[in-house]
């Protein structure tokens, strides 16, 4: 808590409080390997209220949550998932021989599986979505963040996985006109975490260091705050 | 922690850390009231490395954030906001009126005005945007999110406004093309926070419950989750 800043009254999280946000948002990673093993349900309908809480444009909401517990079904996520794989490496050229090395779904061994899909009829929505359109996503994405932290909290992996065909999935989840999905989370518990993301343990790639995306005012200029040494306030952006 | 999983050793979170979380989720609000004062630079610096370690997609990543201290662009950021507020109250017909009352924007009370950006470039990132090519809009929606429930623990209110025209804010952002405004995050200290969601309060609209918008395994399937009572778990969804 710093003296800089009046907290409003009630609203205080202690010390230990906030370091445990941190923890998880730091901490989080996106989890491939699984342990099998199982989420109770009362645990499950924490995690998906947890998501329910995310921002929402005007309260649409925009998400639904398909609970994969058919085994043929995930099976055939998994193998729609696998199909676009091998697309994505062959367009990947010459990465596509280490691009097939990574592992990038648990849909098999990941106690539960949930897709995400953004509901038919959003159209009608009006407030906060005229421009721009795409806010249902973006809340969509706030949940999926949500349920993430909070299973990390929870000594669960998940991850997300993005990559596969729409059209498959659709009619895989026989979603509606005008419904999309966005998501097959993996969720469940794990052996060990990844201590540091999966693409930079793998050599894939790296994350870009925060000062190099930020600007003052417009973009391309100026970063004033990351330039800024000695000033008195508390954390000092770096962990 | 239950019995029914094993956590994997060293990243376990003590019960109040994990409440912690909870409580971070389920208690930030989107916030337009703001009580100026400021966000020192070290807190700042904190939260938007909060942002930044949100998952992205092949590590792009694709979030820029541009801090608004300049008050004049401040200003015409705000005209914006407010000019397709007017266009949006006209375009929900009979409930113009009652739009128009409510507040959604602080850009001028906030203590910081941060601009969240899809960077330009990103068409040549290929794994895990090729289908669907929007994860990018995905991954910095979940770095707000991120940074919004960190600068709640922290005290601090922020409100996610998105009704602007995106060419407008665009052209005052001096955005290279290709590049996406989707964000003004209002953030800094407030006076008191929302206890319920402030279109709630304002008798907008109400939170639609959880198990209306989750499924089994296909689209309008059943919802056994939230069927099963007296289950072993904790938690047990109640909040």
């Amino acid at each position: 808590m710093s003296a800089h800043r009046p907290v409003p009254p009630g609203y205080v999280f202690e010390p230990q409080e906030v370091q445990a946000v941190y923890r998880a948002i730091f901490e989080r990673r996106d989890m491939h390997h699984f342990a099998g093993g199982q989420v109770p349900p009362g645990q499950l309908r924490l995690l998906l209220e947890a998501a329910h809480h995310a921002p929402s444009v005007g309260f649409m909401p925009p998400w639904r949550f398909l609970r994969v517990t058919d085994a043929v079904l995930r099976q055939h996520l998994h193998d729609a998932v696998e199909e676009e794989r091998l697309v994505t490496a062959h367009a990947l050229g010459e990465r596509e021989n280490e691009f097939m090395r990574l592992k990038v779904q648990g849909l098999l061994e990941a106690a539960e599986v949930l897709a995400v899909v953004l509901a038919d009829g959003r159209d009608k929505h009006v407030f906060g979505r005229r421009t721009p359109p795409q806010m249902d996503l973006a809340s969509a994405a706030c949940a999926i963040q949500n349920l993430w932290l909070a299973a990390w909290a929870e000594g669960l992996g998940m991850g997300w996985v993005s990559l596969f065909g729409p059209a498959s999935v659709s009619a895989l989840l026989a979603l509606p006109p005008g419904a999309e999905p966005i998501a097959l989370l993996c969720l469940g518990p794990v052996d060990s975490f990844y201590h540091e993301p999966m693409l930079q343990q793998q050599r894939w790639a790296r994350r870009a260091p925060l000062a190099s995306l930020a600007y003052d005012n417009r973009w391309g200029q100026g970063r004033e705050v990351f330039d800024s040494a000695n000033d008195a306030a508390r954390g000092d952006g770096s962990r």
